[in-house]
């Protein structure tokens, strides 16, 4: 048995899957605070990445504060333009020197930031249509002690927690995919669709709303049929995608407030919202899981950004996510888990003040069939919790 | 019977009271993530004003999204110095004219944000400690128009949830009336206290932990005796205070990131750290009940700063725990109640999808027992949904 | 004989006195130029007072190059309003570290900037009608050395010159007088008359036009017949100063842009024309003597906010201007002299490689009968030329 | 004869060629202050261009307020690295709006900043080694009025002068070319040498010191023998071009500043001082001739950014200048020729106040030998004045 504080207990209420009402929402990656999550992310990536380089560890630093402010823009038929560009401050903490050597956080940041962009979104000219700001300033003194120096697994300094969930509900799975897939599969075939594209579930026992708000890029559109067509488009490409994930009933709709008598139609030049009044910031859409879940216990910890060797709330927040997944995936019998880390103080983040685990079981399955492999699971992956850094630093991990 | 959408069920599983393990945390006025909430809002609660005033009606507007970058200090016993002003960035989108009449949106934030800075911050000199800077753009054409033009409940225009609960566990209790206590009569008494105080309670079983993180102000502390004085000045109130809401065990632990023997110790010349090192943003911190409740559903909703007339998410998420609060003072038997309200796009506002009760009964009650009078009140409170706009505006409402 | 390279020549020229057509101008303290310049040299002296008090002696640092960039205003008759706020850029280098003393620049140019305003601007204010804002980087590596560590006179590091006139012409005594005397004994009477005047002097033989374009404050007009009046008023008492100057004939003409019928006057909130639409920075406008002086030779330097200590350009520029007045002041029979100084790298300031003065002289007068005195004169300044070093840091010396 | 008011008159002093000390400077492109002026005019360029194109006339606006703070950078042998971005502050105001179509002013500047750093600093990464800020507010309101509307010359609305000189001297020919050559042919082969190359040329009597300041670039010096020959390299090409220029003894001094020993030497990663500690704004350095020449009248004008359509200050200016170079180029027997153009407020820019013209005649020619001729040249380019305004917007003439 581990030595760590694992505790698994049967969950006392229903299965989200099975309560009447079901809400849930994932902010795509073109919406104005996905776009500051992934800007934290990248930025957090290539200082994490810089450190490791010039000086062998990561070095202390926060990077989860970018600041969106919305620019203008007048979006035509066969293609608008940007009036007034979009403001993007890049916020945190960094450190600038470490025995002499100096780094160049600064210009670091705004590399990565340019290259995340013009990755991410074809349809924006970085450097007209965006301005890119950065102020990093240097942490406080005693945070700017290097830790795992040693390789260690580092102490946690805070108390602080995170909560992960597997499986994901049919709802879930359909708004987590019909983003990941129309900004991907369906985007590389149909450049009219942008990359801010908002979904909504909501489940009323067995019927499934799906409410996509999908920016269209005027460039690729030259009239309203051809919106109509790509709305359209749209619309039968979730329906369909819909049907892998349920038998329930869905029900899709896309672009709801468009309004073509009053030629209010949700047509942008850059693809993104934030081209013209949406605002946004780090840490304000979806959490770690990819979605936003009012059914079920949340983080307000914004993970992207933040310092993976020893921010414990991203660390535990990304891993509890991993735990839940693994278990449901290698453990049969198991309907819904929640898996909460909460961290001691002054203690290495391997080893939390508990771990818990609350599981719903399969009809017929009792907590004692499954409990000893839950909690070899969680043992294992605690152990490797190291692995978790990496992985936020290669870019493997999704936080947002 | 209402004709409004009301459902009253009972909750499936465990009151939180009644969970091992709880979580509670609230971040004080000071700290980075509340400064930036309550300037959001006392901006929204000036442009709200100014609008009245001016046309007589409150006219499209969102500020939820300052941004605060952190300063660089150094703090010594007697009074040290602020180095590098924190900055603060007002952002957000506004109306700036209406019918003829320009309305100087930049200037009421500026005006709101330093008098909000002056009144909160005894400590910190606005002008040379913060810059304040501002950036509001003019919203989306189609959302400029004007919202209940005739004294009509507002149209919801997106789909929303909010949720609120209704009665605050003894921990939530004890972690929010600390921090509201200690800023407020405690540090009247005691300059010493700085405004930057965080509050993390962890329950336990019946062991309740309360930590608190509270910043101490350098002109007010001598030297170490007197820093010691001022942190078990704070414990010996906190513990006092705990013992009003509850009969459990309550140890309080006040700074336990100091190490005296380094010379750390939470030591500031403004009462928070945001002059050095800890950068904030809105929406990051305490929900619109003013805690961070892991055990509990949340909104992610940034409730700080948005349009009180109709911004959706505000007006429901304030509601919801209003109507919780009502409930629970006026019905007996109600041992816990969690009251969610989700918006019916193209419905008015005081008509929502569903206002959904999940009531967890004392013993010996059933939910027959009192669901007519809780539907009663929530109807009655959904009728007067515009009574909370008012009382935003008026800031009769705290929202962080 | 001084050591010292002096040259006293016959100039070849015509005093520009006797000149055909002259033009002279001059930017009053609230033009947005000016008002950079106040600002640079505000923040200047007040870095300089900061380092003698905190380290002894005055640390490299420029402060030259502060930017304005204009607001907007909706002046109106008995008071209007800023509707977006001026915004105000320091920016410079300075030491901000010492033998591990850390120097607080940029909260000292913060209060120091506020200070300057608050005290020049009472319709101006400060946090809400403008935002100051402040990027003060640090020196290259070789620049931070110490100069004047020992009280030594410290070495010219650049090749520069700096050149003064004296005595003034009529036409220069009427422009700089014209608005010394505004702004001051007559705006403390007419609180009616802003900052912002702009004067321009023009003469043809002897008859001199005096424009002169002066900001009214809309909280003190009424109505267009008030502002009538102040115009009025200014012309009168220009002619009147006028006649103290000058016997030549002087036309005076105040706000000669105004279009009484377009509704087209020089009215504003707050002043000053930064409040809409006139942007400023450093060095654009007055030389060191307070005026701009096509008819003469003028160096390009930017005075204000320079290095007192080591600036060469600053100090040679202050010191041939005061040679230039001493000399005039002392020795008779000099219509007209011009004094320039160009520093040898390398050598001490105090030994330029040429100190050249221009002389015509006065009918019947021959340079023999003034050259020893002059060249006494110009040795005894060049001698003290660290006591302009302290009557700037002091405030005595006006660098625009 | 012209029915403008042309005088001609016989200067009353030396030429500049043979008084005895004579000091000019040039700032190259790659100053600061030159970088400054570079942008501005870049965007002045591009929104003329873009009103033309879009409603068909250029509006009003004034682009002459860059600001650039300096960045910091760690140049090191055969390749350094900038740590913190230069930061560029492009200021001015915009005509946004005209009869119903928005101007992207904001983008506009953007793109045309970005593209002449392109195009100038091929070791300036924009985007990460300078970040690209715009403040473009609207113009007060009795400035939007549009002029030249029908083809017209526009009438003078300030009362503003400009100045021009021709034949350059000896000195300033050399000053002037060896920036451009360096900055073109010599670079073109030489990578090794930056674009910041400040040159100051001082003439005493017969002997001419050229003191050339030649920022290298970090990537093409690989050792501090390669940046010796760099030096000497950049030496002999000045001192072989100056002997195209004069017969006199010329002495060339590079990097006169360097300290080999304590390994202070003037390279950059970059190319520009920009880097490390030198800020910059418009107006600062070169004259619309492109020098510095304290022995001449100048204007304190600021010529680049500026409208060319009705900038009487940069009309005039440029056209002094264009005027005594055609008038030196056609007319023999002058020796220095100064050309003065004062405007009348109210009166087309073409019929100036007066437009004076001073001449210093060869040996043995006679003032009324070229009087005729000379009022002729200067008549016609008046009657041509708006083909400046053209020959600014397409970038043929050169304002700094």
């Amino acid at each position: 048995m581990s030595e760590r504080n694992i505790r698994i207990t049967q969950a006392s209420g229903q299965a989200v899957e099975d309560e009447r009402v079901e809400v849930v929402e994932r902010k795509g990656i073109g919406h104005p605070d996905s776009i500051c999550d992934g800007l934290a992310e990248a930025v957090s990536q290539a200082l994490a990445g810089a450190y490791l380089d010039r000086v062998g560890k990561v070095l202390h630093y926060n990077t989860d504060e970018t600041q969106l402010v919305a620019g203008t823009s007048a979006p035509a038929f066969g293609g608008g333009e940007v009036i007034e560009p979009i403001y993007l401050l890049l916020v945190g903490r960094a450190t600038k020197e470490y025995q002499g050597t100096r780094i160049p956080t600064d210009t670091i940041a705004l590399e990565a930031a340019r290259e995340y962009l013009d990755e991410t979104f074809p349809h924006l000219d970085v450097g007209s249509d965006v301005i890119v700001d950065v102020r990093l300033g240097e942490g406080s003194g005693d945070l700017q002690e290097v830790f795992g120096e040693d390789g260690a697994v580092p102490m946690a300094n805070d108390t602080s927690y995170g909560v992960g969930h597997a499986p994901l509900t049919e709802t879930e799975q359909i708004v987590l995919n019909t983003e990941r897939r129309l900004n991907g599969e369906y985007t590389d075939e149909n450049p009219e669709i942008g990359q801010d594209i908002k979904v909504m579930g909501k489940r009323e026992g067995d019927e499934i709303d799906v409410t996509v708000a999908a920016a269209t890029v005027d460039a690729h559109v030259n009239d309203i049929h051809e919106y109509r067509d790509a709305v359209e488009g749209v619309r039968e490409f979730v329906a369909d995608l819909a049907t892998e994930y349920t038998d329930r009933d869905v029900r899709v709709q896309v672009n709801t407030a468009d309004d073509y008598e009053e030629g209010a139609i949700y047509l942008t030049t850059t693809g993104t919202s934030a081209e013209q009044g949406d605002d946004g910031s780090v840490g304000r859409g979806n959490r770690a899981n990819g979605l936003i879940t009012p059914n079920r216990p949340m983080s307000m910890e914004a993970t992207s950004g933040k310092n993976p060797v020893n921010h414990i709330g991203k660390i535990y927040n990304l891993l509890s996510t991993e735990i839940a997944e693994s278990v449901v995936a290698e453990v049969d019998g198991i309907r819904q888990l929640q898996v909460r880390l909460l961290s001691q103080i002054g203690s290495p983040i391997d080893d939390p003040h508990v771990a818990d685990a609350t599981i719903i079981t399969a009809d017929g399955v009792a907590i004692s069939d499954v409990e000893d492999e839950v909690e070899a699971i969680i043992d294992e992956e605690l152990a490797d919790i190291t692995g978790v850094t990496e992985r936020v630093i290669d870019g493997d991990l999704s936080t947002f």
